[in-house]
């Protein structure tokens, strides 16, 4: 749903836009229409919005209050951070082009995120039919590549590190990250003599192994892609098996397979990222899974998917109840690999090809999953930063709390005021414990004579006198 | 061309999410029509999104390289850190929804702010055709509102507040906040006997006061808007006023202005802002100018517009040899004002109203300044934020590179190494003089030796030596 929220929320707050600006427009019109006061007006205008806004929110439109928008930029910040740790930068244009011109500009080496912002984009810029049977394949992911010749397996061992840090840090729980190499399944449906015109639609069954039963994997083939029941056996045989380092060791051993070109190709790649990913520490949660496949028809090497490993019941139910909707990849979380082919397509040449890998985190999944986390946990989370209340004590006391206040915000400190000339200090106190506000600077008559401000830390109820000199020192020692 | 430029950015962003989509979704079909290799296959289906992508990408269209990007946010996190600095909350939903929502919610007091991502939105899911009539209206604003029932004048203070506190911080140069209110324009208007249906059409000429001459506003008003050559220069007399609580107290005794009850109101509540701007400090950027007008249609209250001073000659050139365009604000880069009215026509019920005081940053506009003082400046941009570089002085020195940036990055340092097994420490060096990295981590024979790394400033040139269970320290130490 959240895809198609982003899409009404979008949708939606054009409205507003084009209230205002049809508004303006329609100023000489208006006028000739109605002869009544000034809000009669605007009414008119605002009809036109809202018969606009009828029309034009899609289903299943929700908007996000301030408590998720918290949950939403932490994940969004554990993200970016970790990709920045990695030396990306943010770029905000087509995709393609972007690699070219990256490609043509910097050379062929760089890496990049693509922007959150460009996520509205994509998910707004899709019909609404479009987004309603993709949803399950677009449920806004935030990209990672790196693009460029290098020696092999050293960036594709990154990517995988990357999603192994995002994980860790977004504390999802236990969670695996399977790798395979397209050349690998591609090597043993040679080796079981599929015809190569079968590949794309076998590999697509052979990726359901993780959410239906081999029974059911096997009578797909068998029914919807014709295979031989000896071929599924044998196609069975290699894809149930998932390990570590070992099997990639003992399948280098096996002779049908290591006298496959592709196969061996492939098994060599996983062997050096294996190696690799050792170096990194990170291989408790990788495994080396046959029977992962992902969109096979522009990977070119390595492929991984993370799942999160207390969500397969989930997944399981989901599959049962709700048997129509597109299964691939539905528990995973995050996933990529190595697409050689899929850049250099858009190149006005139209051939030259940019090596690339790369991972997309499944943003939206993670932005739900945190929500669940914090509505079981019920979490307190503050909606507002919001350092200091700045209440007076007594009546009359509007300007020293206008300058006082004045003086944090020129200072940088984030600071509120209630809006009323005289508050009850009782319901400026009240104020700060809905909203989280920790610390309240009091000033009153007594504070006055003295010459301080009264400081009170809400949670403890304690109260300090501080000259007003020290105060902002003073708050931020207390914040940080 | 922001406007057209992002719609482009997001419209094109799509393609790579259709050519996604599509590549899986055609699987089954793709291997029909091409027995070819999968390259083949993977092409056939980005010819779709090719296509797709020439349909779709509108004109104006430009992408955002990483060092606009970077300026980009700068300034949007100027603008954000100052709107929760006043206590605001991000919130992404339709705004009058959102205004509602939250009014049932959280009770009729909070402050908001829109995300920038709403922009895209906004700027999408227009359609084209309005995009560009209305492009100079909507050229991207971030917005903050103030909704509730306060005593009054003291949320409005604080929106000009805000409005200093950023073109301050920017670093823009000199500004000019002009504030006037509605209901002292139409005050004015009355009091001329313009009648009530001519207001809205005789405003819009009066806020051209400041892009044209009052020659050409007062042939507007007779020409176009039939108003008496007498009335035209009583409305003169007024709008030509502006200056700071002198002016108010000297209107304030102007006979026909204050029996008005409109011009009154509004005269009282301007003298309150500036009583309350004071006590912000900030009237020595505040005019008080009558000929400002706005959006007219929606402010029922005070209204403010913040002008860069030096920008005047710019507009006025932009007037000369565009004057089919748009001008209303093309100046400002900021403004706002009250809007009681707006919200609340959206409310179920259609009458509920809620007071709202906001502004709207224009941000868009703001970004092209800060680039052109970039190109000017000759500023040198870092588009990475990557602390330090992992580089190895010999070859062979691939693992001890890979545990040690692993290190880093688990300890939350932002580290890049080249993805060269062997790369030469004359490229390494290089490339951080390239990207701006300040730090190198070099790991060779001798140091493996001395069990250290050598830690090299680029800058300096200088060389130490550091045990590795203190090198994450002294890159932080060096890196604050």
């Amino acid at each position: 749903m959240h895809v198609l929220g982003s899409l009404a929320v979008r949708g939606c707050r054009r409205i507003d836009l084009n209230l205002r600006s049809l508004a303006r427009h329609l100023q000489g019109q208006v006028i000739e229409e109605t002869t009544g006061p000034l809000g009669l007006k605007t009414h008119s205008s605002t009809n036109e919005a809202k018969h606009n806004f009828v029309i034009k929110t899609p289903k299943g439109s929700r908007d996000i209050h301030p408590r998720q928008m918290v949950i939403r930029k932490r994940v969004f910040n554990t993200v970016v951070n970790c990709f920045k740790r990695h030396g990306a930068q943010t770029i905000d244009t087509p995709v393609f082009e972007r690699k070219e011109t990256l490609a043509k500009k910097y050379g062929d080496e760089y890496k990049l995120i693509y922007n959150l912002e460009d996520q509205g984009g994509e998910l707004l810029s899709l019909r609404y039919d479009l987004t309603v049977s993709f949803k399950t394949k677009l449920c806004g992911g935030l990209d990672f590549d790196i693009a460029g010749k290098y020696d092999p397996m050293i960036p594709d061992a990154e990517c995988v590190k990357i999603i192994h840090e995002i994980l860790s840090e977004l504390q999802l729980g236990d969670f695996l990250i399977k790798v395979n190499d397209r050349r690998i399944l591609e090597g043993i449906l040679e080796i079981c003599d599929v015809p190569r015109n079968k590949f794309l639609s076998v590999c697509s069954s052979v990726d359901k192994l993780d959410k239906i039963s081999w029974e059911d994997v096997k009578n797909e083939m068998l029914r919807e892609k014709g295979l031989a029941p000896e071929t599924a056996d044998q196609i069975g045989e290699y894809i149930h098996l998932n390990g570590g380092m070992s099997l990639v060791e003992q399948l280098l051993q096996n002779p049908r397979l290591s006298q496959n070109k592709l196969a061996l190709e492939g098994l060599e790649d996983i062997k050096l990222l294996f190696q690799y990913l050792r170096l990194f520490d990170v291989t408790d949660n990788v495994s080396f899974d046959l029977s992962l496949a992902r969109g096979l028809d522009y990977y070119t090497g390595v492929i991984y998917e993370a799942v999160l490993l207390q969500n397969q019941e989930a997944v399981q139910f989901q599959q049962q109840n709700d048997p129509a909707e597109e299964t691939v990849g539905v528990d995973s979380v995050a996933g990529g690999g190595r697409y050689d082919e899929l850049v250099g397509m858009f190149d006005a040449k139209g051939r030259r090809k940019v090596p690339c890998v790369g991972l997309s985190i499944g943003i939206e999944r993670i932005f739900s999953l945190m929500e669940q986390k914090a509505e079981i946990s019920k979490e307190n989370i503050r909606t507002t930063e919001t350092q200091i209340l700045v209440a007076a004590a007594q009546k009359n006391f509007l300007e020293e709390r206008m300058k006082l206040i004045s003086d944090l915000w020129n200072a940088g400190i984030k600071a509120e005021m209630l809006y009323k000339k005289d508050p009850k200090l009782l319901k400026q106190l009240h104020y700060c414990e809905d909203t989280g506000i920790p610390l309240v600077a009091i000033i009153g008559e007594q504070e006055l004579k003295d010459g301080v401000v009264k400081l009170r830390i809400v949670s403890t109820r304690e109260e300090i006198s501080v000259p007003p000199e020290n105060l902002i020192e003073e708050i931020k020692k207390r914040s940080s």
